[in-house]
């Protein structure tokens, strides 16, 4: 235990669904009771992600308030576990929005830890023992080790950060679905999300990235991310332009009136659209002849497996991908929370202890 | 041309949307011209498909009246222009739901020749010199030989007739996705095409064939026809008792009411749902999540490939694959559609000339 390990942890803690307007709280709250599976981490860094507002809005259900959210975490290991062989005490470590799984089941020994039936989301979630799991707008967290990763040198921690929920959330369809030479890959949504999207798709080496956004405002951003082509869907004829030109589409876009069967249009014969963004809600309708008469297919994913983490890291220091990120100070969560709302991230934000 | 080739062309026409009621009207039609890629079929058998049903009463828009449907065709070539070599008078031939394509673009070079930009369906369309295509039940049908498909012997033509399409149009999905050993598939709806879907899935050797069904008026025939296992979706727990338990559902539903998020949760993680029915209107409301937090994909598919329905009565001939047919004067067809209409099928009708 380094000298700095935790005795109280404290963090902004949100009480009841005002708390997404900017009422978070900067006090005290119980952190699991520490085995000897898990690490302490002092948070210098926490990305902010929708999932987060979404979140502390009860905007996919009935959250688990008293609740701090925050699941792009980096900071360095202060404490460890008996049974902790793989990090030290001063590793600077990242922890995204899954921090426990059995690892003994058929989906955790095929990399898909995400879907294994004893997940434990970062926060909102209830370990075995029915203890609260807790995010990263705090000093402090506590983990299960197995779910935190090392970060390579190279990869400063306001870049890391969001790359372990909002990178991982897209790296993980694009590889598995294949995007890299030959392929021509479309991300909707130029967002937290969708930016990860366009330096991933140019980073694993995809013929074309289409960037695809409502309209032109971000499209120098894009191209400056890796984007070779672009689609505005506020213009007449952008479906026609482009039908049947897309191998893969991966769809951040976060809210009910996503044009999804016009999306699939987009696709070759064959192609795939995953949607990674969770909207609070149903599509409102839903029309199936894209899906025939395309031979399309809709899938999702939800964040990503250990593998899937590590070979991301990997690839970002290799490659040097620089996530676009604001770094913001962590007292200023509450207006950032406004911001983020407002649409004004540039891509994310990340708070700083 | 064979002394009983034909000089007119007379069938049941449809002349606009109460044509479905029962009023078609037997009497002359234009066929295509004929040129040296077609033949001429003297028509014995014609399955009746939902999908006459619904252009019928222009469910899927507008319909090209007048029109003769019918696309599950059987009979014997009586004509045949001077480019035809693989056909010869006097064979017994089935032609399907798709009656032309390029046959030289890449998707049609693949065996994707339903999704070929030039395709010409069987009734409904149009060829390249503006006539009309026109359907089954008929005496007679002009068609290019490229899409008329030799029958093995021992297929008698009322077995044949509904495997041009109504088979061909599960047999596709089933076979490229892995529908075989190892594999636990599922069938929603018991009617013309999910029969087929029980049959091909069992004759494919899948470890286990579940038929989904609202109530189980049907369990002991999709039994016989090789469903081992059986979900009523009217029961209270059918989707818990059932959840995360098929690699791949083939859906024949064909109507906006299907729970369509609740089918996906039956999937395993990463399983795929194939829509193949085609409502007249979207579905009402579509969740996301099931796709996200199951990692499942929904695709659709539409009638199947000139190989794979080679293929389909290859499988059909060495494993005896029997449809369930009623046959039926084609002189009824009027009564045979308010049959059809109200479910009365088991499982198809086939019209005989």
């Amino acid at each position: 235990m380094a000298a700095d390990a935790p005795v109280t942890f404290r963090g902004w803690v949100a009480y009841d669904k005002t708390a997404a307007e900017g009422n978070l709280v900067f006090t005290e709250f119980a952190a699991k009771p520490f085995t000897d599976d898990d690490i302490d981490i002092k948070i210098t860094h926490c990305g902010v992600c929708a999932s987060d507002i979404h979140t502390l809005r009860s905007g996919w259900g009935e959250t688990d308030y008293p609740i701090v959210v925050g699941h792009e975490i980096v900071g360095f290991v202060v404490r460890k576990g008996n049974n902790v062989t793989d990090l030290e005490i001063g590793d600077r470590v990242g922890v995204g929005a899954q921090c426990y799984s059995c690892l003994n089941c058929d989906l955790c020994s095929n990399g898909k830890e995400p879907y294994c039936s004893d997940h434990v989301y970062t926060y909102g979630s209830r370990f075995a023992d029915g203890a609260k799991s807790q995010g990263g707008y705090a000093e402090y967290g506590r983990y299960p080790a197995s779910f935190a990763f090392k970060i390579p040198d190279s990869i400063p921690s306001e870049i890391a950060a969001p790359m372990f929920c909002g990178g991982a959330t897209v790296y993980s369809p694009l590889k598995a679905n294949g995007a890299g030479p030959g392929k021509t890959v479309g991300i909707v949504g130029i967002g937290g999300l969708g930016h990860f999207g366009i330096l991933f798709a140019s980073a694993l080496g995809a013929d074309k990235v289409y960037a695809i956004s409502r309209s032109r405002s971000k499209e120098s951003d894009a191209r400056a991310m890796g984007a070779t082509d672009f689609i505005a869907t506020s213009e007449n004829g952008w479906l026609e332009k482009n039908m049947r030109s897309l191998d893969l589409i991966v769809c951040t876009a976060n809210d009910t009136s996503i044009p999804m069967s016009q999306y699939l249009l987009l696709l070759k014969v064959g192609g795939k659209l995953v949607q990674v963004g969770a909207p609070e809600g149903g599509l409102p309708s839903f029309d199936l002849f894209p899906l025939l008469f395309n031979q399309a297919s809709l899938s999702g994913s939800i964040i990503g497996g250990r593998q899937e983490i590590k070979d991301m890291l990997e690839l970002a220091a290799k490659q040097k991908i620089n996530s676009w990120v604001e770094t913001k100070p962590i007292s200023s969560v509450n207006e950032v929370l406004q911001m983020m709302e407002d649409g004004k991230a540039r891509y994310r934000y990340v708070l700083v202890n």
